[in-house]
């Protein structure tokens, strides 16, 4: 079987990390990347990364040789997917999207339109779509013709959070989550805030009071319990890739020693390809994994006290968008779920 | 006036950067540096930015030079400073001393004991330390003999939440705290996982389980509020200054808006030369403070929910460290308070 | 003495700075800041390290105003001052005025023309104009109306080469120079080469085929020895400031050991106040002159062989830019040549 | 089938990027890894990134174990190797050894000597020994038993230096490199100088006055051209992997304009997987190829004058260590060259 691919959105990180992954996926042929304003332009020129790698030019977005693919990766700002995917799932029934844009990912869409201050184009979609986080819905995105791709941030909070409210011995609210990114979370976009002259300094705070990737992460624990409330602050720190989430719950009453919640942890991904439990008085380093699809975890009590923390730490563009994406294909084309993934990082 | 000065410790990044500022403050001359393995060498040897600044050599610990000096600042590890100081107040009971290690800023000698594992030696001394956080104890710092420097995080952390707890606005516990330090925060020593080649991948937390700083911090926390209780969770970031802590506490009832909360802090500092709240909406880079005194705080409200967040920000070897220092020293010899200190920040 | 300071250009990273230098400077006042685009806007919101340094708001340019300051300094594109200074000269000729762009840097309209792509519009002035590199120029500087601050790149290069010419030791071509710098040096302007995700992963030349400051340095060499000729090489490193240029030259026969070679370079800068040079063997680091206005040389004779290599080290922003202009202002006002500056740098 | 892999020496980077890609090879199988003081202990916790990947512990040296393996990597400090293999070769005579270390590389003892300081203690293996840089040796390296693994630096410079020597359009001497490593390249040691608090800062070089990897250069482009002399200056960027080298050479008379150098460079390369030669006008950036086994060429001749200028990128832990060991593997093997390497690099 080999599987034709079509990308739309390869200027940015993400998109260029897409097509590194497809290129070492065996059953995968890239047949278009799609990019507005390089169309026509080597896509290695852009990406020299992918330098013999890849050798497709830009193209523009052509509705029917994207409909003419098995399936396609939407890589695009907001606002984008939501308006393509309808036409091409009409043109092609048999068609599989795996948007990596936050177009799917809520439910419902008034609180899309709070959050993205405009109104939601393709509610029908959005219905459908099925939230692609393989560890809680592996067997809807098997089933799923569309896939919302999770965030980088929500991936790595919601793995950390989940399994602590699924086994009730935590408190749903107030939950708290400090993650630090590295810039690729940006985008590669020319802006002042991501120069090194100016993010290689030192670590900030931003949209500390709200982001958008807060609602998309209730929306996930409230699967696990109803009530679920999160204080979410992101940062910016002086590196490329990574993101490392630190989450803070309260515990109900003495209901768990600190070995009881590690136990809870590693039974809830024990069967996990890409989620690393460490051992009790671990911390993950987010340079760990670069590269890799592995969101790695850590959970600590300190002092004993009513409080549990998890550390959680991804690479944002393999686990917190390409490599998830790619696990998500793998299921929804009954592939094996880590083929062309691997698991290592590469460090230094 | 010139004030003779004595540094125990000069091996370190602290032990430096107070050289820098004492070479900058007019009514200072250094008299001498001492450093066990190093005695006899060119400071600027070690400290290749000193070139031009300092034109020492290293010394041995000399009992009786030291008891000269008009002020001596230790910049040791834990352990040394509690056996040297009572043996040079002894000797010049006119001398004032102000260390810059963990030795006399816990209030309590069993706690102490607890943390770092050995009894405390001095207790007597240790009764009559102030601890010197400007902002918090200035008129004690003026009159005190033995000033006990605050530790980085803590200076970081108490700025930006003591004054919610001083206003009863926020409940006592639990208090969050997470802190991302640079590598110079672990000092001058060759460790592994302070490597360029390790730490420079991305951030992961340490001591998440419980570390030093915590009790420091939840004593000054304490004189706010009898029962206050933090959760405290230390980060390395790729970056060598600065601290950023992101702080989180739970508004009792809806007592307060964000512009009264904002208000609050404002007031607090209004005067400070170097607490510096920025406007609603803010938010604090530790890049921007390279080199200054200043501590840079902001306050957000999150979608008017429950939860206050502050954001703090200093350069852990100035404000957190050497500049705290130099501004007890103001002080304690009754100069102006700001002297050889600026407020600036070296960026990009 | 208060000189009253106009900044035409305060946007970027020179221009930053050079408000930090004038805000410790005690002769000097800044009047105002002009920035374009961001006239009426808080200068300390573009540049959060100068909150409470700097409270001016950026202007519009204006003529009258600049024309009644003592000193302007433009830190513009080149091609701006070309055209500003001759109207504000016009308005007050007892207005002195230091150019940090590349307007007036090159003796020859032509060569100019020949980098800059246009004519040079302004060329009586660039007759008139004194290079300003104190090391070389000192006396000239003092009596100077108009100074030509000299680019980063130059000022690394010249300071190390220019001796070893001047000894007639080396053959005067081919010469070689390999340099680093951090993005600062490419101004605080949104472009995707200089995002931390971009630069922040390695190091890579640019402009190898040629750099707009080589005929600037080739034409400062040729003052020691009229057929120098220099290759060039600008390389881009992850860091936010700081110039480390590799120079390279041919010993002439046998003339001279690396004894004789260290002694030359020593001797030719053993007044000056801002060049160190280290004793032999020693290797400069560009991250220990941090907001210092030193440049720092080491010289080496490999394996005495033909070749003599020579180390210099900046801070691009102080001594190749900002710093070397204060310099450059109390040459022209006879104040200490010092003042304002200081010696040492910031590290880490 | 399967080969057995022994590796000595797994402490360090290049030790565990062996490891990696060890892992990543189909018909390899990691039979031991050795590490004096680490036996016992799990690999993964000393190398993190290899959680899941490498599931060993370290082994003590075991000749016997070792001895019945298919090839042994020796990555090891100098002086180590030379003592090993020639007791490994004796035991198992159809044993293949590819050595990391820097003991095989020259072929003359006495040179050896005099640049590591102690004689050396096999002077036959050194004779038999091939150098391993295969688009030189290919075809020796398929027959050899026992291969000295290049340099990091002496990869990068020699790829790009010796076509211009085998051309015969540059003169042999003299010869420039200048070359820029992250601090991977000084191995996982804890050293003051590899902290990010030092090395974070800035750019210098070091041991300019000469560098162990320069005779082992030398050695290389005398088989091209018997007087080649090189000036060679290493340096230490704020990046932990990637070489960035820039080499000059004189050309001979007018002999070559610049598309003819670009035509000399892209044809001795045409038929290579692991060489790329951009277009002209290109400036490769060793971060692109962060984890790929490729070396990255430009070419410039500034400006039309007589000197050219070759710009040469690597990963100096892949194909400038463990990459172009397996390489050499897949060779003496007669497996696919480019098998369980890839092409692509990981950015940002």
């Amino acid at each position: 079987m080999t599987i034709k691919v079509g990308l739309v959105g390869g200027t940015g990180y993400t998109g260029a990390e897409l097509m590194r992954l497809v290129a070492g996926h065996p059953e995968l042929r890239l047949d278009c990347v799609t990019a507005r304003e390089l169309s026509g332009k080597v896509v290695s020129d852009t990406h020299p990364q992918l330098r013999g790698v890849v050798d497709l030019v830009f193209s523009t977005v052509d509705n029917e040789r994207l409909a003419a693919c098995d399936v396609v990766f939407t890589a695009t700002p907001h606002g984008v997917a939501m308006r393509l995917v309808p036409i091409l799932l009409a043109a092609n029934p048999a068609l599989k999207v795996i948007d990596l844009s936050a177009d799917f990912r809520l439910h419902d869409a008034s609180e899309w339109e709070r959050w993205y201050g405009e109104p939601h184009t393709a509610p029908e979609q959005l219905a459908e779509a099925v939230y692609g986080l393989p560890e809680y819905h592996r067997e809807a995105i098997a089933k799923a013709q569309l896939v919302a791709n999770p965030g980088c941030y929500p991936t790595a909070v919601i793995l950390g959070l989940a399994p602590l409210l699924e086994s009730g011995l935590v408190r749903p609210a107030p939950l708290f989550a400090s993650a630090v990114s590295g810039t690729s979370g940006a985008g590669r976009i020319p802006r002042v805030a991501q120069l090194l002259s100016e993010a290689g300094g030192g670590v900030s705070a931003y949209n500390a009071s709200g982001h958008r990737h807060l609602p998309e992460i209730e929306q996930a624990l409230r699967e696990q319990n109803a009530v679920a409330e999160l204080s979410f602050v992101p940062h910016l720190a002086p590196m490329g890739r990574g993101i490392h989430a630190t989450l803070c719950a309260q515990l109900i009453a003495d209901m768990a020693d600190e070995k009881t919640l590690h136990h809870t942890l590693q039974e809830r991904y024990a069967h996990e390809p890409f989620v690393d439990v460490m051992p009790l008085g671990g911390h993950p380093r987010s340079g760990d994994l670069r590269g890799g699809n592995l969101c790695r975890l850590a959970i600590h009590r300190p002092q004993g006290r009513g409080v549990v923390v998890v550390l959680s730490a991804i690479d944002n563009l393999v686990k917190g968008a390409a490599g998830q994406a790619l696990q998500n294909m793998n299921l929804m084309f009954g592939l094996p779920e880590s083929q062309g993934l691997g698991v290592g990082g590469l460090a230094p």
